[in-house]
């Protein structure tokens, strides 16, 4: 991803420790943090400095890395996976990363440990890149049909699932990337996704960033639009995706993916196989969706007419208020997942007959 | 309804003119200001001091009377009624209460119209009084069905039908005052409803100010909070009904109304039969949907941790936004209609039988 420029990806070593950007402060400022410490990792990604599944499993990954440079021994190993897997409950890929870099360290002699997990965690942030960049190419063949047919492209997407939300080029927005590359001409109505605005700060930041046409709308008007023929696909991330096909993404995909169905407009989803939770057959009812602070939607962060940054609240003093992060679309409202292995059916066989080898 | 002890109702005579409460302060603050003259009107009617369908309508036929003060000429009746007739184009209470006026007031004596017009402004206040406290008992017998079987009842709203939408007592929440005050254990979800966060502000104000138990919550969250059986009801206001049975109300509505049908949770809506429109036959092609500033989605006014009101830009600088402000909910969505004259389907056949005299 290019920022004024330079290109950038949202997890990088730098000395002692790695870097970040501080996804709280997006739009309104552009700011990498050093991540020193297993605990800073830790704080990273339960603050949501860094979100995103993809982003949140390589962010885990250096966590375990960086506790072992620090402290190589076993119970260093067992703290350091027992405090980043009590982040965040929903997206898979962090337990997949936790579960990945123990793989590697555990039957290692303590002395190899540290330079192991470096390269662990470094490999798994250039998988990511590589599963991205493929992830984006199959989802480019399906834009290209559409334009093909009607000569521009416009695509929904909520949340986040751009480069921010993995290491480098993103999932549902890798494809919007390489297709807007490519030449096609293609808008993306972006949901702002409340109640963090997700979609309003940092989709809209990234397809800015990129020169893409984007409009943000209120999370209430996706319904509207594709009912008058102004949405031709909707494409959003995952979170975890249960072996049944069931797709737990950001509150709210769930109320697109029955537009998408009521108006016959395809809904696609993007995601890396290590989304995939193939432990969980009913993600509707299996799939545990995490409860965020009420204060992410009683209050709101923005920026004042002189320019600074503040937080207001937005609701009647005195009432409460709830925050489910998730929601799980059913299966049978997704036309299709888009890996990097390529297309699929959201359903069992399909996942099965593109990653035989995990499914087993 | 009561604030503070006192009983109000959101518009009222005064002096030489007409005073409505500012609801672009609530709930932050709560400030009664003095309509003097139609361009008053027009202007509180605009800029949403005042909204909600019936309320727009009342302050409208209001605004014609204020005209008639200052001059009961044809000109200035005619005047009137354009520039009133131009302030929102979705509710269409707004046209039925300015058709009234002038059906009362056109072939009168110049000299007879003030009085005249006072007086049907106030009767039309004094309708949809009745009209909304009869929409209430009529809703209030589906709530006690639910409370019998189940306890207690779970109702979801989105906007603001309350009160605040009307001259009193609301229309969907009407309906949740009566069964709140006859005993009934119930908690409403509260949508937020953006851009303009009627739900968070003022219905949410409402709700505390009655003492009813609610929870605001994103947009996004009512249709997790439907799969998971924790809504018993859907009930929303209404601008526009067609006689087909479509209805436009505040976008988002639409998604609602998908999640409650994909659950099997009734969906119903509340109004008067001055929101029907009986000349539209197809509401989805033929309501218009009001565009409005798309800064109501870049910027959002709230409170500073100082106590002072504020707006604040929400959005990636640069990007650009849209905001419709009404999408229509197809009739085969709505489980029923709750009107002054009680329930009926929401089709031609339902409303033709409960309003034969007006449908002919």
């Amino acid at each position: 991803m290019k920022i004024g420029g330079a290109h950038y990806r949202t997890i990088w070593p730098d000395g002692d420790g790695v870097r970040v950007i501080d996804q709280t402060r997006l739009p309104f400022a552009f700011e990498a943090v050093l991540l020193q410490t297993c605990s800073d990792a830790t704080k990273a990604i339960r603050d949501m400095i860094v979100r995103g599944a993809p982003l949140i499993g390589a962010t885990a990954a250096w966590g375990v890395a960086l506790a072992m440079r620090a402290d190589a021994s076993d119970a260093s190993l067992d703290s350091a996976l027992r405090e980043l897997g009590a982040t965040r409950p929903t997206a898979v890929n962090l337990r997949w990363a936790l579960e990945r870099m123990a793989n590697a360290l555990r039957t290692l002699p303590v002395g190899r440990r540290n330079e192991t997990a470096t390269l662990e965690a470094m490999r798994i942030c250039d998988e990511d890149v590589e599963c991205c960049r493929a992830i984006g190419f199959h989802g480019l063949l399906l834009l290209r049909d559409i334009a093909q047919r009607k000569g521009h492209v416009n695509i929904l997407t909520h949340c986040n699932a751009g480069w921010l939300a993995t290491v480098d080029f993103g999932t549902a927005l890798s494809t919007v990337y390489q297709a807007h590359d490519s030449g096609i001409d293609l808008h993306v109505w972006v949901d702002e996704t409340r109640p963090r605005n997700q979609g309003a700060s940092l989709t809209a930041f990234e397809l800015g960033a990129h020169g893409v046409k984007h409009t943000i709308i209120a999370d209430n008007a996706g319904g509207h639009y594709m009912q008058h023929g102004q949405v031709d696909m909707v494409i959003v991330g995952t979170d975890r995706v249960a072996a049944n096909g069931d797709v737990a993404n950001k509150i709210g995909t769930y109320l697109k993916a029955l537009a998408a169905y009521d108006n016959v407009v395809p809904f696609y989803v993007a995601l890396p196989s290590s989304t995939i939770d193939w432990t969980i057959d009913d993600g509707l009812r299996g799939i545990p969706i995490e409860e965020r602070n009420p204060r992410e939607v009683t209050h709101i962060q923005g920026l004042l007419a002189d320019g600074s940054m503040a937080e207001m609240q937005v609701t009647a003093p005195g009432s409460a208020a709830a925050n489910p992060a998730f929601d799980v679309t059913p299966a049978r409202l997704v036309t299709g997942f888009i890996t990097e292995r390529g297309l699929c059916a959201a359903n069992a066989d399909g996942l099965r007959s593109l990653f035989p080898e995990l499914s087993a």
